[in-house]
C-alpha cells in the first residue's frame, strides 16, 4: 500500500481562532494524543507575538513538553524573531507563510508581497543553515478574499521562489476553501509538472464542502503530503457556521477506503476528536463523523 | 458551457422514508417549486402499494395535479401493476428498480435477482411499447448492506440487461453511500466504456461524505445525468444521523463552480430547501448550505 503523510494542524491552525485559549499543557496533551493515534506529523505551535495571537502564547513551554523524537513536529514562524524563538525552544522543523496576493500579505502580516518573499527567504536560508526541516506555505493559493482568483502561474512563481530559498516542502493552501476539483486538478497538476509530487503538500479548507473532492484531485496528481485538522477545527472568524480545515478523520477515512496507508488508527483518532470537543466547549467533527462513529460502534445497515 | 441534467428525487426518494407523510397537495407544490427553481427533471412519485410505503400514497392524485409539459417527470414502478397505475395516471416516464445482489432484491422487494430482472424487463418492454420514457435503477451498485462489495462486472451485466430490455437510461445507484472516488472512477469508467456516457446516470448518497467527490469522478468519466435531492433529503432509516442523498444544492454548487450549465437558480433552490424544512418539521440542507446561504446574503470574507 502506498503511504500518505498526514500532518495534523489542529493544535495550531485549529486552535488559533478559537474564542478561548487552550493552555500549553492541554495542547501538549493534544499533540501527544494525535501522535498516539498514529499521526506522523503535527503542526504544534506558532511563534507569533502573543499580543497578536493570544491563543498561541506559550509556544516555548509547549515545545519543552514534547518528546521531539516521537513525530515530525513543525511550528509556524512569521519572521526572523519567531524563527529564533522556535530554534531556541528546540524545534527541528519550521514553516514560513506567504500569501499569494499583495493585499492578503498586507492585511495579514502588514508586509508587501515582495517584502514577505524576502522575509521568508531569509528565514528559510537560516533554517537550512541551522539544519532544521523547512516548509513554506503559499496561502490563499486558489482565491484571495480581497483580490479574487489567483493565477496558477503566480502560485508556481511563489513556490519556485520558496524552493530556491531552501524550502524542502511547499504547502499549497486553500486558506478560504474556495477551490473546486476542476481547479485543484489544474493547479496541482501544474505544480507537480514543475516540481514533482514529493516536495509538495496540500492544505485544504472545507468551506464549500469540497475539501475531500479537492484532496482526491491532489492525490490523483500525485500529491502524498496533506495537512488536516482533527475534528475539522479551524473555522474562519469572518464566516460564522463555516466549516474549517479538512478534518483529519475525513481525509484518513477517504485514504483508507481508497487503499492508502496512513498509519492512523481511526478509533483512536475519534477519541481525540471527542477530547477536542471538551477542550473547545462544543462538539466538533468532520463530515464523515456520524458514519465513522456508527461504524466504530454498531454495524452500518441500510436497505434504503 | 456544457450542460448537466439534474433530476431531483426529493419528492420520492427524499420523502419516502420520512417519519410523517406529506400530503399529495404539498408534494405537488414541492414539485412545482423545484421546476420553478430550474430543475429540468423531477422524480415525483412511486406507484407502490400504499400499505407497503404509506408516504407514497396518493400518487395518482399527485400526478393529476402536475402540468406534465413543464419538466421531465418520472415515477418509480416496482412491477406491472404499478406501471399500469402510473400510465393510467398520465405519467410519461417511468423507472424500474433492480438491486445488484440476490439478498438485497429478496429483502427489498421479495424477489430473486433473476425474477427482478424478468419483472423489470417486462415493464420496460411494455413502457417502450406504450411510448413512455424509461429509466432503470441498478441499486446498491457499489456495495450491498447484506452481501458487501458488488463486482463491477455484475453491475455491467445488469445494466446491459436493462438496456437490452428497453431502458433508455440506466441509473447507477450507490444506495447506501458506500462508494469512494477510486471505486467511482473504476465503475463509471467501465460502464462508460461499455455503453457510452449519454445513457448513464449517477444516483449517489452522502453517508460517508464522499458523494461530491464521487460525483466529480462520474463527471470526469463523462456522465452528465445525475440524481440529487433538494436539502439532501432521504436519510436511511437504519442509520440515524446519516446523511441522505447527495443534496441538489451541493451538486449544483459544484457544477456551477466547475463551469457546467444546469439551468438551476441556486437562490430559488435555497428557498425550496427552506420550504422542505417546514414540510418535514426540521431544518434540512446539504453540506454546502451554510456557505451558500452566506454567499446569498452577505459577502464571504475570511482572512484566516
Amino acid at each position: 500500500m502506498e503511504r500518505v503523510i498526514v500532518n495534523d494542524v489542529a493544535p495550531r491552525d485549529g486552535l488559533q481562532n478559537e474564542p478561548a485559549a487552550v493552555s500549553s499543557a492541554d495542547r501538549v496533551r493534544l499533540v501527544n494524543a494525535l501522535v498516539h493515534a498514529g499521526l506522523p506529523a503535527v503542526e504544534v505551535a506558532s511563534f507569533v507575538s502573543p499580543t497578536a495571537v493570544p491563543n498561541m502564547a506559550g509556544a516555548d513551554e509547549l515545545v519543552a513538553g514534547l518528546d521531539l523524537d516521537r513525530a515530525r513536529f513543525s511550528a509556524l514562524v512569521p519572521n526572523r524573531k519567531g524563527y529564533e524563538r522556535a530554534r531556541a525552544a528546540g524545534m527541528r522543523g519550521v514553516a514560513v507563510v506567504l500569501a499569494a496576493t499583495e493585499t492578503m500579505n498586507v492585511r495579514n502580516i502588514n508586509m508587501s508581497l515582495g517584502r514577505a518573499v524576502q522575509v521568508c527567504t531569509e528565514v528559510l536560508q537560516q533554517a537550512r543553515h541551522d539544519g532544521l526541516a523547512t516548509r513554506a506555505y503559499v496561502s490563499t493559493a486558489f482565491e484571495c478574499p480581497f483580490e479574487g482568483v489567483v493565477a496558477d502561474s503566480e502560485v508556481e512563481r511563489l513556490a519556485a521562489a520558496m524552493f530556491a530559498a531552501g524550502a524542502e516542502e511547499v504547502v499549497v493552501a486553500d486558506t478560504i476553501g474556495a477551490g473546486n476539483p476542476k481547479r485543484a486538478k489544474e493547479l496541482f497538476g501544474r505544480l507537480v509538472a514543475a516540481f514533482g509530487p514529493s516536495p509538495l503538500a496540500a492544505h485544504l479548507h472545507d468551506t464549500r464542502a469540497l475539501a475531500l473532492a479537492n484532496a482526491w484531485q491532489a492525490l490523483e496528481c500525485g500529491i502524498r503530503n496533506f495537512d488536516a485538522s482533527a475534528g475539522g477545527l479551524g473555522g474562519c472568524p469572518f464566516a460564522p457556521g463555516a466549516a474549517g480545515n479538512l478534518a483529519t478523520e475525513d481525509l484518513v477515512s477517504l485514504l483508507q477506503q481508497a487503499g492508502f496507508h496512513t498509519g492512523v488508527d481511526l478509533a483512536a483518532l475519534l477519541s481525540v476528536v471527542e477530547h477536542i470537543g471538551t477542550l473547545v466547549g462544543r462538539p466538533v467533527g468532520g463530515r464523515s463523523l456520524p458514519w465513522l462513529q456508527r461504524r466504530n460502534g454498531t454495524q452500518n445497515r441500510c436497505g434504503g
